[in-house]
């Protein structure tokens, strides 16, 4: 029995309410040896007084030493172990665009390249040309048919884009066409699978003509395709856990993944935190489950901006009250991952947790930073243990066994 | 996936330094109730100064309660989970001697003993003859001949030995002559599959040759053979981590393992931490990561030698700063398992460990023992979590996922 069908076994209703607080990339780093993370210089008096009457610890996203991407990450929070469940490269990055997937289609991520005139890459990310000028490349390719699907051409970034294929009897299981390399040509879209065998041809269809639209586009002059991928269709949280669940977040990847797993996705009138609580005072009667998601800790710790992730967390300590003030049975606050602003990217550190609920137990903590942390009741958890702990402190999971 | 695959998968090349400093069973326990370890014994101010500035923890070598032979500590170590993979003993104990075992030989250790005249066992150990003697009856056991294969019979101390057979088409699947007990007779080399039989038969027709020459000198007059074994063709270092590996130490088991996961091994001018330091800074620039095994930690410990352990442990903190001095990105300092001189061998206690690097963070810890590495950073581990741990640090692991 794995742990999500342990839970579904377990879970129980209750009219108790959770609250999961995710500040994505929250743990961070010394800038200088032996200085303070992020977390450490932040003034939160708020998240400070909660850890004093909370239980605290460290918990490890997937494993030690390994950095998580927003995926993987987020399986975690969510009790999915995301070494046995993986959300593909194209689903992820059409929900971080905001599109509007179905279970059946099929996702890729593309990169715009530039090829020479044996048709070797010779630039796998086209000379990274402006947001613009993938945007105008990628109206030129939403003319291409393909027969018997429906096609979606999405400009992400800069060289990047999104191509989705919808129709029937479509899959994902088919290889990259980037050869992660120069000097090479684009690899043809091979189906891993005889499932997967009709979407590889409409792929390379789609990828022939691409070729012949961008000739005249350089140094955009063609397009690589990878991460081809379905809706995972993971277990779903109110089948899993029970319980009416809610996501609150303001970017589309996290309101994508919310959706992948079966929350309902709040809609949030401004991009704050305290608009983010807003929304959750709002519908506090109608789930028994928030997830909550900052996402600008992550974005000035990718940035390398030490002082701007200070300033978002002590802009979240404010705004907490009103959280507080909804007096959730159980909150628990972490992080996805840590996106330290020394790396200016996400990475493997442990990140500090806390759990308020009537049922903790007292620890020595009474701040809520990587070093405190350390000391906690809660010990060293890994993600996945989050939710059964929540849960438990709810008061929604019976007894294992006789 | 597990995690040497997925090692595999996300390691990438840099120009980053890693040495992993192994001080054999440094973990030791009090010898009165209270008192220190040898390691919080003994008078360390550079390893101090070192846990002060580098995160802290304790890692279990195995799984709690379990005291690793010295092939599954080193295994986890080097990251290959020793409930998977496996060094058999007659491989090991090839090791040990410095014998150059090839990929296809079958190895197994012998025991001298003494059986009485209707060839029941009366001693597994022969009196524990002396190395002398041990070696004057290889040196007869070395004229028997098998048909097809070469023989090589080594002497290893007291009243064991070494056999290995070099061929075609041999194999080590098969039970262990030694029956454990006396007032029995040795067992029949079994093949445990229909790849053994012919290695089987060589077996036994080698015991009967040796029971015939053996049988004038008592009390040595018998052998039995266990731990059969081939090289377990573990995965190698280059592939899984993606750099040059090497080895320095000065006992040969451990060149041998070093060897068994394909590291090179380097040829050290003494048996001194520092001589083993000055063999790293000789090739510094030739490696990635340099594994440096320190043996009389365990020496000593094994001799029940409390002060002894504690003047071994001074001696490799005062050549210390030899090692500091070229400065590499990740040091780690741990033990592949514990050997309190209380205990006068290996024992299951964790071990503290030490990761410096300048990705780190802080925690409070300013002493390097098993007390203070209590409330470290790393909190509490587990070896095969080591490598990964000093990967990312070095910034050689990719994300995982999107």
């Amino acid at each position: 029995m794995n742990q999500l069908e342990m839970m579904q076994e377990l879970s129980i209703k209750n009219d108790t309410k959770i609250v999961l607080l995710v500040l994505d990339g929250v743990g961070g780093a010394p800038m200088e040896p032996g200085g303070p993370t992020e977390l450490e210089a932040a003034r939160t008096p708020n998240l400070d007084a909660l850890a004093a009457r909370s239980s605290c610890g460290m918990s490890v996203a997937v494993a030690p030493g390994i950095t998580p991407g927003s995926g993987p990450g987020h399986l975690a929070l969510f009790g999915y172990d995301p070494l046995q469940y993986e959300i593909g490269r194209g689903v992820l990055e059409a929900l971080g665009i905001g599109f509007d997937l179905q279970p059946t289609d099929v996702a890729a991520r593309g990169n715009f390249c530039t090829v020479d005139a044996d048709g070797l890459i010779t630039d796998r990310r086209a000379g990274r040309i402006s947001t613009e000028e993938g945007a105008k490349r990628v109206e030129l390719l939403r003319s291409i048919p393909l027969p018997g699907v429906q096609t979606f051409v999405e400009p992400v970034k800069e060289y990047r884009l999104v191509l989705v294929l919808r129709g029937e009897g479509l899959a994902g299981d088919i290889h990259d066409t980037d050869p992660q390399q120069t000097g090479v040509a684009p690899l043809a879209a091979v189906a891993l699978s005889p499932a997967a065998e009709r979407t590889a041809e409409l792929a390379n269809q789609w990828i022939a003509e691409a070729a012949h639209i961008l000739a005249d586009h350089p140094p955009a002059n063609m397009v690589t395709l990878r991460g081809f991928a379905v809706d995972p269709s993971l277990p779903k949280f109110p089948e899993i856990y029970n319980f009416r669940a809610a996501g609150v977040a303001v970017y589309p990847m996290y309101k994508g993944v919310s959706r992948l797993v079966g929350m309902d996705v709040l809609p949030v009138d401004g991009d704050l935190p305290a608009d983010e609580f807003e929304t959750v005072r709002q519908h506090w009667d109608e789930y028994d489950f928030f997830f909550v998601h900052i996402k600008k800790t992550d974005s000035t710790g990718e940035d390398g901006n030490f002082e701007g992730k200070v300033r978002v967390i002590e802009t979240l300590d404010e705004a907490l009250p009103a959280l507080l003030d909804l007096e959730p049975d159980v909150l628990v606050v972490t992080g996805d991952h840590s996106t330290p602003a020394l790396l200016k990217s996400h990475s493997w550190h442990a990140l500090p947790i806390l759990l308020s609920a009537r049922t903790g137990r007292r620890d020595q903590v009474t701040e809520f930073g990587e070093t405190a942390c350390l000391g906690g009741g809660l010990g060293r958890i890994r993600h996945v243990d989050i939710m059964p702990l929540a849960l438990a402190h709810a008061l929604r999971l019976n007894k294992y066994g006789a």
